[in-house]
């Protein structure tokens, strides 16, 4: 009677949703009929109850629907009654627009960590809630603060907040700039979202690394860009593979993570970064320079950063709070000309109006105050010990069958395994045995590759981690 | 020599940078030569140290000059030495894009209010100080917090705002959801931003009040859509207006801001909200229902919303906490089906990776204190009061000169005026006398009209500011 497919895309609510809106079109269920119970219906189903309330919940939304606390579930009187009246097709206009879905694997990670709270993670992007200051930003959150306006934010960002980077960035980064030359964003990816929609056109090309996290946003795609490669070694892109996708291609921009990599690892090496910079002097291109990691070198030398050496003033430079203390504040920032900022702030007024302060507030706040080095250092050899229990763990539980790069700083570890390996195979072997990790081919890498983020993992299931991992591995190898 | 143009649309500062990057490429100040001071160059050119400060820095960021705490502003050696080097063309990078400009009066207006913060401001589009429960909202961010993990958020927003929400718009607007139906976002700018750019594709037909705040949004038009109008009068629009639309453009989506409408305070009649849904369900047409302003009801009773009449599941529901407590915390939120929330908010993690929990905390916390019925008392009360001084002083100055509607709610008062005075030039009049208000065509209305933001004044501001409008609109009669 009920035709659900388990293996359809299409998520099993929608497929209950659906039927039930066919049985009550088609009578079966008549206007002020009582529907069975959440309850009822999810053992009838064999699926979860909370699938039935999502259920429930839309066909609600659609005024199809009615409950009443004590007297249950009902067909609507009103709409399946006297006049006939249509919902507008919601599923139409949610196919609508340029905004492409993530790739299928980030979310089937997602799914995957969101149904079982206890999956061992090596695939979130941030940083472990053990690597976070978190005691230190609430005890700045909780200090006395002085009462002021909370109107619309400086559409560049609060004020005191880029004051306090620019002796950041002229500390830690050697970039010297102006607050007016300095814009705030909620974090690196509406930096590169504003970059993408207001400085590109569709049909545009640029340059991106490869493998590259870029891959795995579709906000490239959904942006109508064509991406081409720049493959990474140990010591990061080589720059005059730019020379031939500029005269073939006509690239507009290259977006590079020239510091411990997402997901390589690599640094790149000093001589290449001279030469980049001097090829995109040479070609008048911009480099979009996104830099979250270089804080967490491990040696505590802060890589510098490509923006420091950028004479020709080719480098947009991004930053972020978030993977050197808390994504959650979601504070990030932008080093451009000043053109560039006024366009980029003017076209984020019209997305959401700016920023709340609040969270600029907390960030300015931690930037300068006595927790920021002593955090920093901690950060450093706390993420060092966990990428040192990995890689310990990966040679006891795979010898011989897993090669990997070193890297000295950031949180990613990027690994090479045999490629006849299926990813999404060895994905859903992973989540049963209650592991995520990243297949390589979300960075559009060839198969063959995977990325662990120790930086997220617990420290403490890190062995435990990797040995699910070897299992599920030898488990499709065999 | 310099040739700066005070009625051009290139800022003064651009003129100046553009000048000196010229007058360094002729070689008139060679590499590494020392500039005049920023004070020295202002006075020269008669224009604020500012605009020269801008330029500077402008030409600082390309890499063309060079600066050093003690040594003054240099010529860079490094860019205008040796190696030819290219700056990217920067300008045309941020001509490129799709994001359109601020329409031009609103972009004055800025300007206006920066340069001169005596400026009395009708014009701001939120409340004023006095109207925020500053008080009660720094309480609460000063209460000990209780130290939580700081990770990305959940995708539709703070799980306990949601909960919270869903208690509020069940006691005040009469709406029955749930958390997975709701999605937090930054405020009606974002939400809307968010329908535009994922529910509509460009070509597409909509239909919005005239006036309407929407013609403001270069939102609309940045998104390719096609607008078309539905004239408001005192009760809000004519429903049977759409049939027409809907019939000869194809229209796929309404906009209405049915309560105390921004700019005209119009509040939908019943009888006409009954017949609004009736023709959206019969078309199947959706509904986007802003309701900023509703709190703000000055009989204390918050007019219905739509959507709680919405039999049909037409309606997608958008509130704030921005009109009825502080726009700087960015907490709006919207009602959809679930099958939407999911889609905008997969969009908007490709646009920001979602909000900061911390001013998400804060509204949830005031929208469960004790200070949240309080405040709105002291709001209605105080925005009435405000109202009925702007009309005192409008009675009193303008006799005969100006026509208004009678506003129940919200913060704006829409005026009609002789229709051959000259927007630009009445606010220019204005501007030069220290007061700002929004002419008529922002909003899409012929000439002969102005918004009054009495919200946005301050209470003792606001027979001074309706007195120097009066003697800006005699000047221009005259």
């Amino acid at each position: 009677m009920w035709e659900l497919d388990r293996t359809s895309a299409k998520p099993l609510y929608k497929q209950i949703a659906d039927e039930l809106e066919q049985k009550i079109a088609y009578g079966e269920f008549p206007a002020g009929s009582v529907l069975p119970s959440e309850r009822k219906l999810a053992d009838q189903l064999g699926v979860n109850r909370s699938t039935v309330v999502l259920a429930y919940s839309e066909l609600r939304s659609l005024g199809i629907l009615e409950s009443r606390p004590g007297s249950g579930t009902r067909v609507s009187v009103t709409k399946w009654g006297v006049t006939p009246k249509h919902t507008p097709n919601w599923h139409r206009y949610a196919e609508g627009g340029s905004f492409l879905p993530s790739p299928p694997f980030l979310r089937r990670i997602r799914e995957a960590l969101e149904l079982d709270p206890s999956m061992i993670d090596f695939a979130g992007g941030e940083l472990a809630a053990e690597l976070s200051p978190l005691e230190e930003l609430h005890a700045i959150m909780s200090e006395k603060w002085p009462v002021m306006y909370l109107g619309y934010d400086n559409p560049q960002g609060y004020e005191p907040l880029r004051d306090t980077l620019v002796s950041f960035l002229r500390e830690y980064r050697g970039i010297h700039t102006a607050a007016s030359s300095i814009l705030i964003t909620s974090g690196s990816q509406q930096s590169l979202y504003l970059i993408t929609q207001c400085l590109l056109s569709p049909g545009d090309a640029v340059a991106i690394e490869d493998p590259s996290y870029c891959y795995s946003l579709p906000m490239f795609q959904s942006a109508g860009l064509r991406l081409f490669r720049l493959p990474v070694d140990e010591q990061g892109i080589h720059p005059d593979d730019i020379y031939e996708l500029y005269h073939k291609h006509r690239i507009k921009m290259i977006f590079l993570n020239p510091n411990f990599q997402n997901p390589t690892g690599a640094l790149l090496s000093p001589e290449r970064r001279e030469r980049l910079l001097h090829i995109a002097g040479e070609l008048g291109l911009p480099i979009v320079e996104d830099d979250p990691f270089s804080m967490t070198a491990y040696d505590g030398k802060p890589a510098p950063s490509l923006k420091s050496a950028d004479r020709a003033g080719s480098v947009l430079y991004i930053g972020s709070f978030s993977k050197m203390a808390a994504s959650g504040l979601r504070v990030g920032w932008m080093v451009a000309p000043h053109s560039i900022v006024k366009r980029l702030s003017d076209a984020r007024q019209q997305m959401d109006f700016g920023l709340s302060v609040v969270p600029q507030q907390v960030a300015a706040q931690f930037l300068n105050s006595r927790y920021f080095l002593p955090h920093i250092d901690r950060l450093r050899s706390r993420l060092r010990h966990k990428r040192n229990l990995t890689i310990a763990a990966l040679e006891r539980e795979l010898p011989g069958m897993i090669r990997w790069r070193h890297p000295e700083g950031g949180l990613h570890l990027w690994c090479t395994i045999a490629p006849e390996v299926n990813d999404g195979k060895l994905l859903e072997a992973c989540i049963q045995r209650g592991m995520v990790f990243v297949p390589g081919s979300v960075y559009g890498s060839a198969s063959g590759h995977v990325r662990f983020t120790y930086g997220r993992a617990n420290t403490e299931d890190i062995p435990e981690g990797i040995s699910r991992f070897a299992a599920a591995l030898r488990s499709i190898l065999n």
